[in-house]
């Protein structure tokens, strides 16, 4: 299969997006790529490989253009041009640590959406305290959403929990602000019952108290609270962290006992640490468009190249584009 | 002043909460309290205090009580009969640690709401790295808000905050996806103009990744984004100190290192302890009603009651009212 990776987007571009790139080419055997940017500046680390080659171009979308302006004018930025490989059929999947949104309206303007899916929606994973993860769907691809908006998330996130991340009947939970049945607003309790009458695994009303615990593989809800609750996750963590290194380090005894206790705290660290598990899918579209975190090292890069080609191989695409057909012929019959 | 408490309500309730009563009545000579609740259940901790006086009751709301039927059936529990002595004028505020649904109910329709406000909105203060805290609001009070609600929440939030917490020039924030202007939905593009054009000292759009960071004094957002927030700030916080432990506890050499280490851990865990910060206050009645956290213990709240002591010495419904009427006038001068 073939890859295209935006090698300009991210804060450690192109230097770690080559090295995580380059990892792996070695590791897969299955799989070519191609590397969309500078080519004087991915060389500057690229020194050859037999399954990677280099599509040059100048143009770079920022990380503050505003998206969709930037993804219709500049037409020949590397993350564009990564998209558009995917759109002619030159690549498999795209990925970029890039801009955000640029990278949500390439894949909108230039991958396109799938039929049957009306809105795409973005798809980190996030992490748990027993290390097993969750995916927590929609982040922002979309402001506002309707029901069934957040089934159609439902059903694409338990097709890629169950192909990419092999839980074999993933659990599908609402984020509410309450676990009963007729907790919520208008949104919530029309997608609770259209999820309770789907064949999917549905196990109600989550709490955002409870994410972090597991209590569910696939959390939906509309985008600008998925949006909050990413956010605050991230900065309740680091918030957490920022303070704990203030308090090991508030005098000399403490300085000593946290640097023996430093590789316990970095194991924690990395606990917290979703990049690990990926980057966050963008599902909906004609092939699978990634975007790795922006301050992505080559080990990030490395897992987001690891999870794409997992959604290739699996055809998470297709496999969706299945469920939604047949989600929609359910709902004429009935 | 005369503050109604109720005495039946939490986990920990009566016990922790005549305690912390008895301490408020000694360390503020200006307050007379009224327990609400089960007069032999209280004076088992209770032995006489020359301001605290019992209203006895038998009738309790439980946490698992459907808050709405509870408030209307349970006319004797000691949370509704607390609200009424409010009502009735035999206090001037109130004070439950029990079910929040409930006790928002009873304000609504026991105490009242305050002319010019179309909603309460429920407000607690959360903690920063700082330390100085920052208030939400609403967090659940209603599920679903439009613009003018949430102007109405950053002027009750500004007068608390400069009444209470006094904050000279309260920092308003509005909770959004992003700090630019158009970022958001409807709701929080529109509720942007009403703020940008009023006389309150808004800084625009906060993100919540930067609420733990101080960004704001008050930030507003609608009831059910609220809801979300606090509670991923709880539950990842939580979760944080879960794995916490489990790293300091994975090794003797650990364990030596993390008991060196336990006091600056402590004042670590008080800092992101909220209860600290007094009560979540429910803006908008006629009088202060004061939600302590369920798992109150004494200290706890002694800091709800020093809180609400501030809010009747400071009139601050009166002051909500006042700014409510003004900004109504100005409105239809506009």
């Amino acid at each position: 299969m073939r890859l295209a990776i935006d090698a300009m987007g991210g804060d450690h571009a192109p230097k770690e997006i080559v090295l995580g790139a380059v990892k792996a080419a070695d590791t897969y055997k299955d799989i070519e790529i191609l590397l969309v940017g500078d080519e004087a500046k991915i060389r500057e680390t690229f020194t050859g490989h037999d399954r990677i080659s280099i599509l040059h171009t100048d143009e770079v979308i920022l990380a503050t253009d505003e998206p969709v302006r930037a993804v219709r004018r500049k037409k020949n930025a590397s993350m564009v041009l990564a998209a558009r490989q995917v759109s002619e059929g030159a690549a498999d999947a795209c990925i970029s640590a890039g801009n955000t949104g640029a990278l949500m309206a390439s894949g909108l303007f230039v991958v396109g959406r799938i039929d049957g899916i009306d809105r795409p929606a973005l798809a980190p994973t996030l992490p748990t305290i027993g290390g097993e993860g969750f995916l927590l769907l929609d982040v922002g691809a979309n402001v506002d959403a309707k029901p069934e908006h957040l089934f159609q998330y439902a059903l694409m996130g338990s097709v890629y929990s169950n192909k990419v991340r092999g839980i074999a009947n993933p659990r599908v939970g609402l984020l509410n602000i309450g676990t009963e049945e007729k907790k919520g607003n208008d949104l919530t309790k029309e997608a609770f019952t259209l999820l309770k009458e789907s064949n999917l695994n549905f196990v109600g009303n989550v709490e955002a108290r409870d994410l972090l615990n597991g209590v569910a593989d696939v959390v939906v809800t509309d985008g600008f609270t998925g949006n909050m609750v990413l956010k605050t996750v991230e900065g309740t963590a680091m918030s957490v962290f920022k303070m704990l290194k203030g308090a090991l380090t508030s005098s000399l005894k403490s300085k000593l006992a946290a640097a023996v206790l430093k590789p316990d705290l970095k194991v924690l660290k990395n606990q917290m640490d979703y990049s690990e598990y990926g980057g966050a899918a963008l599902f909906g579209l004609k092939a699978p468009v990634i975007k790795a975190h922006g301050s992505s090292n080559a080990q990030a890069l490395f897992s987001a190249i690891r999870q794409t080609r997992e959604m290739v191989a699996n055809d998470v695409t297709g496999l969706i584009k299945q469920s939604a057909e047949r989600a929609k012929l359910a709902d004429k019959e009935s």
